[in-house]
């Protein structure tokens, strides 16, 4: 029996016993701010897997500074942060598996059909909020060490566990791993990509624009200026801006996406009368960040943009629209092509599946782009259902979890390289 | 002396007490439901002038079937209608003066200078909440009557006050009077024209617009349905219906008014995440009901510029902007240019001014339109400001208000015509 074979099997036989620990896993309501008593529960894992542990409070005052902080929070006490470290025999290639616990809220129980933290099983698939963002592919990452350590494989290059915090609110988990020095010749992000490759993530940033007008009686409302005419400029602005920016861009991982750097405008909000003319239009979005390109540059394409506006309505000339960059920022990055990491992942795959995975650039922003600015190149593949990430009945395919492992496995004794 | 004369210096003379009777009922908070106290005041102000009173809580039962009822309210208790007949010798055209006494709320009190119901004067003018609508013009009405009282003149048709409530929120206090039997050849109403003379009262309908879309995360903004972007091709139909509905509109009353009937949107709201694709856009907002059309058939043409909008854009096909006629809800009306009211109502202001009276179409609605409703020709004159009406620091010049109750005297000399 080859190693392949040993691997699958060797999870197969633990199905039921990994589906129990998932399920209490997604029980486990990690909303920000509660993580403690999951992330206690994992550390007592990577101890029993012989790991040496990291377990740690975030101290704020050490991150202010940073330019890549970005947090409501001040205070982290009750949501620590955990390393574990897989120490190799030594001269192999290091590997981070990073993985968040932090959920997004539940939203409205009545769209879920199920309570949002069953953690039931139903037709082969795991329901609840965050399985696939992504306790489902953290667990793969788990699986994937616990199994290598079962079988007696040992690897010479050290593997880092970290199971953070924070990942949907900016990032402050993985920022405080780098900071605390964790860093590896490469990191694997198991987030739901439905088992696509993407060497490549889109980073994005928050913005809020205020559109001004002048207040008037609705019957007089040609006495003010109303808001909303001017935030409909201001759409088609964001637009123009929108296919000006992705028509400069020259990237075959693109290939076939509609919209690869989209702008979203995700709300408005504005005016409080009906018969009233609007004087203040509030509008706020994310404008995708380019593996090619700054955070910086892209804010200031929009600034330019809402800037420009004056040079066809000088109404923005006296009431520039406000830009404010707030809440989200995840910063772009990723890992060169030609990095080896990417053809054994590939590899992996392929004798898993027996065909070709999908390679493409992520059109949303993980914590692999903060380790892309701290020089770690960073790909994301992992076993959720992307567009149930955030969603109501919110579920996971328990196979995919298990295939997902099993190609992290074969990966890290390729990447780590086994001990013959 | 003649008698203009008399009734000028009749005023003046206890300019000091009407000011004072001003900022006490300025200081009367008649929010809706808030009535009482201030309508007992002028209940008894009418008894002191001699008139029969009738003072009544409105039975919501009796106005429920009504067409015209438009309340929010289940229960009119504590918020009493009054009106004061001053009955005439006979013979004579009879005159109702109406005037509501509710006041929309103050608002946000850190743009107020003065304290909301301060009633405070400076500089000849009296500040306060709804002291330009319409405290100030119900003053003058009862300047007027007062004032030919106190002079011996007797009028042979009857004089008919009306001192009311719910006129902000839909007109049930003076749909009341009308079903209480309270009818006249004629209703004069001091809303705030700055004196302007509106023989035609534009109607206005409320409506909310619910534009749908498809949910999905912006970074795959393209597998979603922006509701907002769907929301910018309602607004532009709804831009086009304006310039539409105005070119239609054949009206010297109108000339030179930017826009005659606006359809002002008030209001948007939607969304809930910056880096989602908005799924609904709530749009609020007032159309202008001209003078010469109703309601209904404002409404019709509202509902088919939405309905077009599916022949540009098969998505409205499928989704439909849903349209729901709520809130308020003010009736066209008027009176005929010939009808002599107007020719006296000129004529008196000649005599008080020196100068011709603007004669315009009012851009907004009054209870005037229920009086039209029920075949009593009504006109709208009056002493406030109007852009001051529901706005901070609202103020009136106490000169303004004793000028209009001049006016008002001489004209109910004529309309209802003195007894030699």
């Amino acid at each position: 029996m080859n190693l392949h074979n040993s691997i699958h099997n060797a999870i197969q036989v633990r199905r039921d016993e990994y589906t129990r620990l998932l399920q209490a896993w997604v029980r486990d309501v990690t909303l920000s701010g509660q993580e403690a008593v999951h992330q206690n529960k994992i550390h007592e894992l990577y101890r029993s897997l012989g790991l040496d542990t990291d377990m740690w409070e975030i101290d704020v005052e050490s991150l202010r500074d940073n330019p890549l902080f970005n947090s409501h929070r001040e205070d982290f006490t009750g949501s620590p942060n955990i390393v574990g470290i897989w120490r190799g025999e030594g001269g192999g290639r290091s590997l981070i598996l990073n993985g968040h616990v932090d959920v997004v809220p539940e939203g409205d129980h009545d769209q879920w059909q199920l309570a949002p933290y069953s953690g039931e099983v139903i037709d082969g698939c795991l329901y609840g909020r965050g399985v696939t963002d992504m306790k489902g592919g953290n667990l793969a990452s788990y699986i994937a060490v616990a199994t290598l350590k079962e079988l007696g494989i040992r690897l010479k290059g050290d593997v880092i566990l970290q199971s953070v915090i924070e990942e949907e609110a900016g990032g402050a988990g993985t920022l405080a791993c780098l900071e605390r020095g964790y860093r590896a010749d490469a990191a694997l992000i198991p987030e739901p990509t439905e088992q696509k490759i993407f060497p490549r993530q889109q980073g994005s940033r928050w913005f809020r624009l205020r559109v001004a007008g002048i207040k008037a009686h609705g019957g007089t409302r040609y006495e003010g200026v109303s808001a909303l005419e001017k935030s409909v400029s201001v759409i088609q602005a964001i637009q123009r801006l929108e296919v000006e920016r992705n028509a400069a861009l020259d990237d075959p991982l693109y290939e076939g996406v509609p919209i690869p750097l989209p702008i979203n405008i995700g709300r408005i909000q504005g005016g409080d009368w009906p018969s009233s003319v609007p004087d203040e239009i509030t509008l706020e979005g994310r404008i995708g960040i380019g593996p090619g390109e700054t955070v910086a540059q892209a804010e200031a394409e929009l600034t330019q943009a809402m800037a420009a506006l004056a040079d066809v309505d000088s109404w923005f000339l006296e009431h520039p629209v406000e830009i404010e960059w707030f809440g989200a920022c995840w910063q772009p990055g990723g890992i060169g092509l030609d990095n080896p990491l990417v053809e054994m992942l590939t590899t992996a795959f392929r004798d898993v599946h027996g065909k070709e995975p999908q390679v493409q650039a992520s059109p949303w922003g993980t914590d692999g782009g903060l380790m892309t600015q701290y020089g770690i190149p960073a790909l994301v593949f992992g076993p959720g259902i992307t567009r149930l990430a955030h969603f109501p009945n919110e579920h996971i395919r328990l196979d995919d979890v298990f295939a997902v492992a099993e190609i992290m496995a074969l990966t890290m004794i390729q990447w780590c390289q086994a001990v013959e």
